[in-house]
């Protein structure tokens, strides 16, 4: 099979875009990177992959500083972190041409809705990525493992183009399976994503950790069939078999090794949570199909107000305040 | 009504023993203290009390280091924290005589209990104290507002030695009073602990932050229904009316500015929590008449869980503490 050659714009050049994009690129694909934070840094010195596959670098990378010196591109990979999906589809806009095709791999639910509402459903494909990677310094993306990724049409089936893609992920050395029904695959990472990058966020502790005990093993396993009642009820080509699927996450998770969700990495270094597109749009879907989430909602409520507060770390704190300002 | 004078011993000379012990010295009441960390300073200098009452101070105070020093009391209060209950019996051996009785003042379920599986049911009241009060430096106490005590036989009914403790009491300038249903009493203290401990020790948020926010107020509302459902399933004398106790408790919340329940201070300073008392039992409690509170159950899990672990503060302090450990 003969791989087609793309022109890619890569929005959201975080840890997923950047190294992504990069795996194109070095399989011969045409890749422009959307950069903030990178821009100088890799115009001067190109980009740095770090990968347990084994690093690499690319001299050469095109990057802008706006959506409008980029201009059309064949297939917008959208990595954005969902908390800043209000700016979106003025990121996108400029990059659409007659036959572009957008394929979002954000975390979470209602990212594809948001791009079908403004663009048209047929551009619209969405993916679900394992990836484990973080940003080092600017030009530097480290690729710590997994990296598969699952993709498909937002309105369901499986295209001849969603299966160009996989052709063209795979041939990158990015393992990626189409897919028929990418709700099924997005409520599926979310049996994972809506226990672990929580309680992991909320608690700061690994994925290992929370699994070593016996009641917050068994809270992720409550919650996990929460999520898979929730999905269920959601017009899936097939059910989610729970007690199997339940099962197997934890055993994947327990062969993780100390995995810190990025939730939980956000939440450590103070960014933003994803919390409307991994909790509060599934909670509402599930609300909608009359299914009730009360550990869910318990979780994206504790989430959702410890976003909203800065904890306190004890009384002492509180006495060198009130000190400090009487010092005022 | 002439006040009955008494030998009182107080075990679990904290904040709360320390004040109830200092006014019913100061009302000439007969008090001796088993005492730790305040031992040498209150020989030295006496007790110092700081009270939005106005403070005092005892010169002469009684105070042992063992309670076979002690001796025999006619009273024995306890103060003790709950997480410290495996001491509490031979703690209180010493201090009893032929007609001794015990009030335990100690937070949650399960207290009488103890008592009364080693000592016998008749000895045995128990009291639920509205509080606020901290220990200051050694021989200092800080009593921050608040004070009264209901108080009952922990068989139940109103007795004639309940009635005089409530004397006691109200002479001393403790608001005081006896009720004939004791475990009521302490399910309508749940009511607010199981939430507000709970939720303000996990977020080390105080009860107005976690009041300010919808979903948090109303996920404290949800769990003091159950909590209200875990106790109209006890054999208690008059049902909770659940609506109204709750409106009631969240008004007098409303009123606190910036409380932080004794938990939540615990959490801060690196203490153990009261789990057992004021979540484990109060769960089995409910578990064993066929309530379910699966919002308390996930607090407690994730309660229980931050007290094994250690949090993490983010990815900045490991890297320091790899930095460290190969420098050695």
């Amino acid at each position: 099979m003969t791989v087609k050659k793309l022109k890619i714009g890569i929005i959201g050049s975080g840890a997923l875009g950047l190294y992504y994009g990069a795996m194109l690129q070095r399989s011969g694909q045409d890749v422009r990177f959307l950069l903030r934070r990178d821009l100088s840094a890799i115009h001067q010195n190109g980009l740095q992959v770090h990968s347990v596959h084994g690093d690499f670098h690319l001299p050469q990378v095109v990057g802008y500083s706006t959506p409008n010196e980029m201009g059309p591109v064949d297939l917008v990979i959208i990595g954005l972190k969902t908390f800043a999906n209000q700016y979106l589809i003025d990121l996108v806009r400029p990059l659409l041409g007659a036959q572009t095709c957008i394929l979002t791999l954000q975390n979470g639910l209602g990212n594809e809705e948001l791009l079908a509402g403004e663009f048209g459903v047929d551009r619209v494909l969405g993916g679900v990525a394992f990836l484990c990677s973080n940003r080092g310094e600017p030009g530097h993306v480290h690729h710590l493992g997994e990296g598969k990724v699952r993709l498909g049409e937002f309105h369901g089936g499986l295209s001849e183009r969603s299966r160009q893609l996989e052709t063209i992920f795979n041939a990158a050395g990015i393992p990626c399976e189409a897919v028929d029904d990418l709700q099924r695959a997005r409520w599926e990472k979310l049996v994972w994503n809506i226990p672990f990058n929580g309680l992991c966020a909320l608690l700061q502790q690994n994925t290992t950790e929370l699994l070593s005990h016996a009641e917050s093993r068994q809270l992720v396993q409550e919650i996990m069939q929460e999520v898979i009642a929730g999905a269920n009820a959601q017009p899936l080509k097939e059910k989610i078999d729970g007690p199997a699927f339940i099962e197997r996450m934890i055993y994947l998770t327990d062969q993780m090794n100390g995995y810190q969700p990025s939730m939980m990495i956000d939440r450590g270094e103070g960014r933003p949570l994803e919390l409307n597109a991994i909790y509060a749009i599934p909670l509402q879907r599930a609300e909608a199909a009359e299914i009730n989430m009360p550990k869910t909602k318990m979780l994206h409520t504790l989430l959702d107000f410890s976003e909203h507060f800065q904890p306190n770390t004890g009384s002492l704190r509180d006495l060198s305040s009130l000190k400090i300002s009487a010092c005022k």
